[in-house]
């Protein structure tokens, strides 16, 4: 119950009816105005969750989230937005606080409209259970095709007071369109300006998340959310060269990579993780760029799931992305087995390769120039589990 | 035997030794000097063979080409030119002709070196062999994954007589680094400036070869190449106006049209080939955009695989995409059954989508607005053994 760590923070899991079985409804709930912000999609269809919880999070403020699996609440018109807001309206009511300050995030199937009744009728008994416990219910109810829960705290040190960080996440892929993938939430008792947690989210999500690729394909309802209620008690952090800012950008972006790193881990179907590490670079965007185009490419995860050392497929992957880089000066690394330098293959041990190729965590490295700029991404072997999981994923 | 239709045209395939068994080493000769142009890998890491043969084709002029499986000579450093130079010259002593006149083109493993003194012992006989007949020999030797030949030919009247066409091409993958790829080779006796066949290839290309997706990587050693002898014996053809001109256009693009369903529906591991038709926008390459990122959805893919009416991936994919349209006003066809339509699902047999589903073509036609632009784009399904495949290549 990572979620409910940070101090302030209540909420609940139930099953409602929007999957046939299993916890489908979820509330997270802060007992007091929190700051807060989101990232979405850029995928140009977007669901009307994503839209309107984008809206609400300009105020800067935010009371809670209600979250579903399921329903991706997309692709069904206008509807989509009336019935979005209907559920806010009640849950509004229900729990006595401003409709305005609750945000949804919706993941499921696409086309299909939310079923308003079952949802509107559980609504009391969502609201009505919440409890710091029930964050472990919350973190269940909003996964999919996950085989594990995905949830990570931390806590620092800061102004006398433990800052306390939580966080989770669902999605067998960052990108699976019709899954409506990614849901992350993200709560804090730190006390933050608004535009300060904007920064540092952004920061933090585009070294894990966004470093994450299971298939290349975007959904329309990824949602990463944050809010920062300032129960701890700290005085409002309102300058990045603070230090209490500074710990918390360090220490979320740990939780990040961790959510990141469990949600390639559990990649539909995947048997194994795939870290990328590209070095010298001109600076980690770069590096992030670079190690994705390999952890993305199907054919090197086929080769990581099949235990191939198939160093080709990493400089093929690197040449069709369109960072630039010299091919003969190029190093790569399994594990910490040299098998390429200057873009040719060097003496290795073969069965230590190949070991490193057995084991669960696939450690790849890569030198690309004298720059220093480095930077990670994650992705999971491709399997035939996978297109069993999605050829069969409406019955 | 397509390859060696037009007039004036022979070519031969061997075994060499470049892979364990099978025809893996082909020959084609024009009988005098051709016209020709070539397309070839945005990959950034080209291999030699591609680069000296993009090289020699600035002269518009080219006598013949070696093709091998099995090798792809990329990724070995300076050796990988000196190698394929030395193959050139080798060849050209043999058969008398300017080395300069001559094209290579590799496919196969990446990172290792051609085995240079099996190839080179091979050449006399290669050349000996040279024949009409010897056309299907070279179409099955650039063969590596594939499992069917596949050429097309075709012949329109012309100034009194057949003008001819041929092609062949190999390639599981437009876009497998490692197997590096696809090669296609054109023929035609057709007397045209090479600078007007550069413009009629690129077109061609751009309406059939890339339009296919496999898996959305891209080799090393890609390669389109188009040779024109004009032992048809017309006028040559010097302007884009000229009958000639537009009768060899459009028997090209149908040609390289079937060549790219061939392709497509021998994608590896495919059990399905996919047709993608956008209609309704501004101008045929960006419906050809559109129909390329659904036919290239892994989502999507594997749901046709598993025989899933999953409209949401297709809706998914071109808002993952970049070009712009409107998801109210969207229609989507299963084959002829409309199944969405203003965005939204209508009403229809399920049944009879489930057939569509179930046969060896699926085409998808999708609306997207008013605009005169349409375009066709084609994949196959993603299977379990595309996987199997992928992690087995190198044993």
């Amino acid at each position: 119950m990572s979620i409910t760590f940070p101090r302030g923070f209540i909420a609940n899991g139930i099953h409602s009816g929007v999957k046939k079985e299993g916890l489908d409804l979820g509330l997270l709930l802060s007992t007091c105005n929190a700051s807060a912000s989101g990232m979405f999609t850029t995928n140009q269809v977007k669901s009307p969750s994503v839209i309107i919880t984008g809206e609400r999070l300009k105020s800067g403020l935010l009371r809670g989230i209600i979250a579903n699996s399921g329903c991706a609440n997309a692709c069904v018109g206008r509807q989509g937005f009336i019935d979005a807001e209907y559920i806010l309206d009640r849950l509004g009511g229900i729990l006595g606080e401003d409709p305005k300050l609750l945000g949804i995030a919706s993941t499921g199937v696409i086309g299909k409209r939310l079923p308003m009744e079952k949802i509107i009728e559980k609504l009391p008994i969502l609201a009505d259970g919440l409890s710091r416990e029930g964050g472990t219910l919350f973190e269940r109810a909003i996964m999919t095709t996950d085989r594990v829960v995905k949830e990570v705290k931390t806590s620092f040190f800061y102004n006398g007071t433990d800052i306390r960080i939580g966080a989770c996440a669902k999605g067998s892929g960052m990108i699976h369109p019709n899954m409506a993938t990614l849901l992350s939430f993200i709560t804090t008792d730190l006390n933050i300006d608004h535009r300060l947690l904007k920064i540092v989210l952004k920061s933090s999500i585009d070294a894990s998340l966004n470093a994450v690729t299971i298939d290349k394909d975007m959904s329309t309802n990824d949602s990463v959310i944050i809010m920062a209620n300032g129960m701890s008690g700290n005085i409002e952090i309102r300058d990045e060269r603070e230090k209490g800012f500074l710990l918390f950008r360090d220490a979320l972006k740990d939780v990040m990579v961790e959510i990141a790193k469990k949600i390639a881990r559990d990649g539909e179907g995947a048997s194994k993780l795939i870290e990328v590490e590209v070095t010298g670079t001109e600076d980690e965007a770069q590096a992030i760029r670079m190690a994705r185009a390999v952890a993305g490419s199907n054919l090197f995860k086929s080769a990581v799931w099949g235990k191939e050392i198939n160093w080709g497929r990493i400089i093929s992957a690197l040449g069709a992305n369109s960072d630039p880089f010299d091919s003969d000066r190029i190093s790569i690394y399994f594990g910490d087995v040299k098998v390429v330098e200057n873009g040719i293959e060097v003496e290795f041990d073969k069965n230590m390769v190949l070991k490193i190729l057995d084991g669960k965590e696939v450690l790849i490295r890569i030198s690309v120039g004298d720059g220093s700029g480095r930077g990670k991404a994650w992705g999971c072997d491709l399997t035939p589990e996978y297109v069993y999981i999605n050829g069969s994923y409406l019955s």
